[in-house]
């Protein structure tokens, strides 16, 4: 008896005409059917923002090869939802997200619509995973990312993984002759330190553009940003139970009395 | 010489009208100076979204008797950090965020924007909390959430808590006679089960409403579900330190080679 084809669900923040989710596509093309359900626009720092307020559309679209590709109107966290309950109609054995226009390493898993999407389905028990290439550019070489995004997916969809299995992997932009492999990794702990820039429009009312620069404050050697500035690229396995547990134990025996 | 007194930045995710915030500010006004930096319309489901595309408005409002207070274009998390940079150029001693018309117990930490706004000033080193009240009716009675959140919010400015304390509470829907205190939980394992609304316009092409079924699937005593629905307030305390470390030690092992 034949194999059935395993379902692989492919999503991103960046839109999907975005080349980081072409290149997500061809990289796991050869491990089974590729459904692509991808917002009809950019929604990059969506993080797990849901659309409650309006309806949603979705699309279908034919922009790669035959692949079924649905577009939709919602961020990436809606794009799962509604490709699980009315394309899919049931769970895809894998999802996978991105691959993302720019960094999502260490505290960008909380602002990132990648990640988001990936721990959406995570959270419905599918095994999931984010890539981001540190590249910004829309002309970059998605080569080496390719590469590793389909050597991860491959072992995902090999391996008995837990329940609401979710990876973050971040990709260096480094020559493959100079590229270390993968390394397994904490998130760093590291934050944006925002400033906004000030500017009046043409009426003289005040306007605020959030810029920012990014900073690690953490000087582990087993933390993503520390992978990734070694030509390493980094998985860190992320979970969605926030419960901070050593916190919980101080607080039950100090704030007995509340 | 005396005190200097404590500032109090508050936020929220329904709007800077909704009835919980003033419910809020009430509660909290005799602990300090409050500021109040709220969205200027309902954010419910934000998550932790930043407005990256478009500049941003902050405009003051007059609406809480001799207290500051600004409306802003964005999400929640916006509100923190441009309260951050424009308007207390430098940290509040606590934020607090709600009280929200609504539960945010269990897997909606994740898409909360009350949530969202605690965890970004707690990701400063701010001192956070997130109240929301299991009634989502705006014309709800706030005593008893206006009491919790005011005990929890003195104890903690009292309390020499961690950089980064985050707390997650929740209130029910019980009598202060019923009311049985706060309880520190776990974040139960639970999540919502959508189906999409499916309708079609006056041009006959389908859309989609969100809707969904709240499920716990955990039956531990520890959680914040059943602090809840056993008459206690429930306080999670919450991390942003996703990596998941029990799978990374596994994996460690488990993928060494690639």
């Amino acid at each position: 008896m034949a194999k059935q084809e395993r379902v692989i669900l492919v999503t991103n923040d960046d839109g999907i005409t975005a080349p980081g989710i072409r290149a997500l596509i061809e990289a796991v093309k050869p491990l089974g059917k590729v459904v692509v359900v991808a917002p009809d626009s950019p929604q990059s720092g969506k993080g797990h923002a849901i659309t409650i307020g309006v309806p949603l559309r979705l699309n279908q679209v034919d922009i790669f090869e035959g692949i079924e590709a649905w577009q939709c109107s919602g961020t990436p966290v809606d794009c799962v939802k509604l490709a699980r309950d009315k394309i899919l109609h049931g769970k895809p054995d894998i999802c996978v997200s991105g691959i993302n226009h720019g960094a999502n390493h260490s505290i960008n898993v909380i602002y990132s619509g990648t990640m988001s999407a990936a721990m959406e389905a995570a959270i419905e028990g599918i095994p999931s995973v984010g890539f981001s290439f540190l590249e910004y550019s829309y002309d970059a070489d998605f080569s080496l990312p390719k590469k590793v995004a389909h050597e991860v997916t491959k072992r995902m969809l090999a391996s008995d993984l837990p329940a609401g299995t979710l990876f973050n992997v971040n990709i260096p932009i480094v020559s493959e002759k100079d590229y270390k492999g993968l390394k397994i990794s904490r998130q760093a702990d590291a934050k944006w330190v925002e400033e906004f820039d000030e500017r009046r429009d043409p009426h003289g009312k005040k306007y605020y553009w959030l810029t920012g620069e990014f900073k690690n404050r953490d000087n582990g050697q087993d933390t993503d940003v520390w992978a990734l500035e070694n030509n390493y690229a980094s998985l860190v396995p992320v979970q969605f139970d926030l419960t901070n547990y050593s916190l919980k134990k101080k607080l039950e025996e100090d704030w007995k009395d509340l």
